[in-house]
């Protein structure tokens, strides 16, 4: 199975909400603080309850390096256990000169085994191309991001009258070669969300933002439905992994995935 | 000893040209090979025979990550034999929504104890701004880089004149408030670095692209030298720690730190 079908045949079943394990230690339940990788017990109770309903997981690769080789060994037994039919998606946000680029999209798929990664587009086409070499990967190029510093360089004007993040998706088009790009978009920017889906209809997008930093689900599913564009997944860490602190965690974190998907099946049926 | 007054103390000695540690399992020499941790002994000999000709040493953590907890684990010796009165760079180009970005700075400043960082700028301030508040610590942000593909991006016009690399290092300016930021800019566009030498006079700036990338160490040592600033550290990489692939290898390391270093001060001191 290809990341490519493994995305689809969840958006087919109008799976389109990723869970990010984003695990802190300071977040997780006391009672699994004594385990002696507390962050693997964590991460292994919320896959089993969640992998089922899940459009895709999302690892952000920082809150693994902060513990260095500890924290990388939590994050390579936690992705032995992800089952095989689910996009992982590794968001480490990377970009570099060609050949250190090269060296980062080996840790990402050949070490680790992600099937998607996320790319900071800064440093252009050849920062990004050995990942894009890989052909059966999906890789989600930032776009317009949904904190509060997308303003400082992603919104600047060009003398074209585009944004910066306009041009962002323009090129991430023209390198779509091997289908397998996306974006990343905010799903705190509604309006431009809504502006711009007729010019991403051939990329995925990934959508980080939703809950803790005050995106609705709602708007996203509703903006999306009506350009009918699919291509869609909404990614939520904090609301779903840390729906509980209780003994109950992996139960919550199913029932908030389970809320999740009928908000979305609700609207896309409709 | 801060990382500000171990930059400083090395450039005031003349010592502009920083090893970067980008160690490539493919290329060191074969006799090292057979080690138990081939990286580390080959980092180790040339940290020794270059530690005092070094104006810093860079890492690039794409070299590491490649081999996942083991890498991490090499990257950890090599940072606990380094000397403590010499700069040393993560070269991470790290970038993320705030409280991410707080553990890339945690992982790189707490768990790694790097005295700097580089930075992708793409998110903006609060994706950097945990990374500033290390105030003793030095934060280059990636401005014009070294690579084809800067034109994609960094030199695309904005509406007010300015390309977005020099919007970066604007605003990199604005947020100099603790005087311990940098940007990185590539020496392979000596034309631009003269025309905007004079905007970053309070920036600390990291050059790559001298050697295998193409950039000549006379042609920005000149540059600087014009305008009297001296705050400037040219990374060397391939050229240096890859010199000769004998047993030799270290000693022809520092050789040709020798030769850099006297191509540096003779321009100088004239």
């Amino acid at each position: 199975m290809t990341s490519r079908e493994k995305l689809i045949s969840r958006l087919q079943a109008r799976k389109h909400v990723c869970v990010g394990l984003d695990t802190d230690l300071n977040k997780i339940p006391q009672h699994l603080k004594s385990a002696e990788d507390p962050i693997f017990e964590f991460n292994k109770a919320i896959i089993n309850s969640t992998a089922e309903q899940a459009g895709a997981f999302k690892i952000n690769l920082a809150f693994y390096e902060k513990e260095g080789a500890t924290g990388f060994d939590s994050l390579q037994k936690t992705l032995s256990i992800l089952p095989d039919d689910v996009l992982i998606i590794g968001d480490a946000k990377r970009g570099d000169i060609g050949n250190t680029s090269l060296m980062y999209a080996q840790s990402i798929f050949d070490h680790f085994k992600f099937d998607a990664v996320t790319l900071h587009p800064y440093m252009g086409y050849d920062s990004l191309q050995p990942f894009f070499d890989y052909s059966d990967k999906i890789h989600f190029i930032l776009a317009l991001t949904s904190n509060s510093g997308s303003k400082d360089f992603e919104k600047l004007m060009l003398e074209n009258g585009d944004y910066v993040y306009q041009q962002v998706i323009s090129k991430a088009n023209m390198w779509n070669q091997n289908k397998n790009l996306g974006i990343v978009f905010g799903a705190t920017n509604p309006v431009e969300l809504d502006q711009e889906i007729r010019n991403f209809s051939n990329l995925f997008v990934l959508l980080p933002g939703i809950g803790a930093q005050g995106g609705s689900l709602d708007d996203v599913v509703t903006s999306f439905k009506k350009f009918n564009n699919f291509n869609f997944i909404v990614n939520v860490s904090r609301a779903v992994i840390y729906a509980d602190d209780t003994e109950r965690f992996a139960e919550a974190a199913a029932e908030k995935m389970s809320e999740y998907n009928t908000i979305v099946t609700n609207i896309l049926q409709h």
